[in-house]
């Protein structure tokens, strides 16, 4: 068994980016676990995504602070442009990603690698959801609503009741 | 831009396991990305695998020690049974994995979930190593040097020397 | 060799839901295949698809019809919401779907788990085209359409004239 | 909603074919939801595997009667030779294999293929397993009781004991 | 060692095709290696693809030509219609095409096995660029541009400038 | 259309390496596209591969002269050691492999990549096989084989009286 070394423990920030439109059971899923590894977490939303969201970004912040705002050391907030460039700003080391399946892993990697090309310092570290959210994605969750169907057992209560007052406007 | 929350930090210990044989670039590769993640990195060797090593776990303990043995924070070990009882024993609270491609993605997801199992608080954390790399496995160095091919350029400089040996004795 | 258990035989419902838009010799496998393994087998055409397609549910229909609809057991219709909820009005104890790739594969285990979620009574079965099939894919058959080639051989008689004549309008 | 054919209910008979060294939970869910598709499914253990067994061909069929010999319609036997005269020879018009990953799913394809090619009425079924057991499997079961880990949430109670046993001794 | 047969040398032509909305580094490591292998390589930009492009099709040859123009036995041009059409008017005996992962692979073999159904006289070839580009791809690159990223190391030169100008006006 | 370049026609040579143990119509029919492809094509088999063969080199050598031996540029011949040193004694600026599935696409690419880091000048050319022989490998045939299936759609024919033969032995 080694013994300890004397390097002296280190503020560790990590940044775990995403669209969260809307958030799932799955996000929470890996924020809780990310949350754990790091001692400072930033849940950022991008505001460049080009295509029509469900929900606005602010109610988007508002879903995640309300859902995961509370866990120690998370931070809910925004970014705009590269997101290298706000990994850099944040001070983060690492950027957090959930791995459900194969599809995911090469687009996934695909990023890694260019974040990795934009900027050397920004390593990508992937976590695993629990299998009971394998199937979870913001897509599926979407069209479920679109037809009516019954999400609430896939995403944080405030969600599911605003992702039913939007479908049904 | 979030403002710092008062989180204090921990000193956080993280598990890399493998057989390591024999070590190879793309191991160090990944070892230096977890060694900057964490501030304690175990890398493990397995006592318990079941087929015919090339090097005995002592000599697999000594090609890390000298090769990633210095990197701040970095312990080389080695540990017999369960990966899951040795991170507990570790005081570790994530598992280290590289994952090169498709093949590695569903094995390792297999192996992390059964983890998960058998131990809810083993998290494993994947990370992906150079690009250079993602041909480089230990299986495929043995089979190259097996036919007299130079991995000079795959595995650190005692490695190729210790496997030149190995083979042509 | 077992000797026969005296189970009682009991009428077996599935549904194979699907855009069909066009109907290919692919889906056209898939469903004769289907057809022999249930006594009753529901020919589904979703009436919630988002995208502007080039068949009109009613001719999609109309598609089916003339090349499955005779075959034993095999009835066509439509149906609005969900798949889970249609599957339970037409009292069928499974959903049929045809795997031709890995790509196929993950989405269609995604969908299948969040059924199965949605409804635990609603089973899919997957079943496998000819290889003669593999590569026939509406979106394809659709694109080679739009270039004036010739689809004729990957679509039954009626889909490939009415496509034409579509194109060509 | 189409009206009922009249066509009649038949008397359906499926393999499900394995090594089952040893059953899993994974096994047991999949042999559950073949049974209620088919009147009769014949659960049938390999004798023809090449590799060196955990336990006999005799204590794998024990095995599977007591777990799933008293499932409606379930009947649990040996075969050798090729699967596809198996088939014919249980009167079956399909063979049941679960599908869990994208691993799983390229070998099977191979093999449903091949057996369609050697007999063209063997067509082959793929269920899936819940996404509880999605990381089971006999392989990794084998290598956790050879490390003395605690295998009883993935098997059978009676597996479980005589798998201790087995590698006490 | 084998004798060297008196097969005649043939020329033989190959197809390069392609979307190019922008042309990146990977698709000039191709087509330099598609160089090599073949004594005419024909470089064509297909004018049909539906989707808005970034740059006209006009401008897409100009940046072929000024970057991989000047390598022996290479052409540029353009191309309507059906690429099996083109890759015959062509005296064509070949289509080449880079594969990066996965993903690619599944949707290239689904095309070129269609192609071969079209024209069974229409072989494809497929390359595999350097490991350095593996995560460079079109949409990746228009997606950092429209983010303001840098990517000049990752396009021609004088695609990085216009691509740069596009994005600012 | 582009107009004809002036580079000389240039005598091309590629290796199809393989253990071809045995040969099957799957390799035939690669055999006979790369053929059509290269001025000069040398198969070869491999004679370091570890595990014990049905056939010997010598036997192996013999089943592709009487099968794929009188096709234009075709040559069979063996070899030792590394295939980047073979692929620069014979010559050949190429190395064909088939690939059928995604499996054989990552062990594939994973070689290729491999070869290329040893040799920079060793370009690999994948092709695709038939989609009637995508689920024909030498492991099943010799599967089949052993539990005395026909296989004789799958392999040539002095390669099924062989192998018949070798069995009942």
């Amino acid at each position: 068994m080694p013994s300890t070394t004397n390097k002296p423990a280190r503020l560790r920030t990590a940044v775990c980016p995403g669209s969260f439109d809307p958030v799932t059971n799955g996000h929470v899923d890996v924020i809780e676990r990310a949350s754990r590894l790091f001692d400072r977490l930033i849940v950022a939303v991008g505001r460049n995504t080009a295509k029509a969201p469900v929900f606005t970004v602010e109610e988007r912040l508002e879903h995640l602070r309300c859902t995961v705002g509370d866990l120690p050391g998370v931070e809910v907030t925004a970014f705009a442009g590269l997101l290298t460039d706000a990994v850099r700003q944040f001070g983060a080391l690492a950027v957090v990603r959930g791995l459900r399946a194969v599809s995911d892993f090469e687009w996934e990697f695909q990023m890694a690698l260019m974040n990795r090309e934009l900027d050397p310092g920004c390593e990508t570290v992937f976590l695993m959801p629990s299998a009971r959210f394998s199937f979870v994605s913001s897509t599926m969750i979407r069209e479920i609503a679109r037809l009516r169907g019954d999400i609430s057992a896939f995403v944080p209560e405030p969600v599911a009741s605003a992702l039913l007052e939007r479908v049904r406007g």
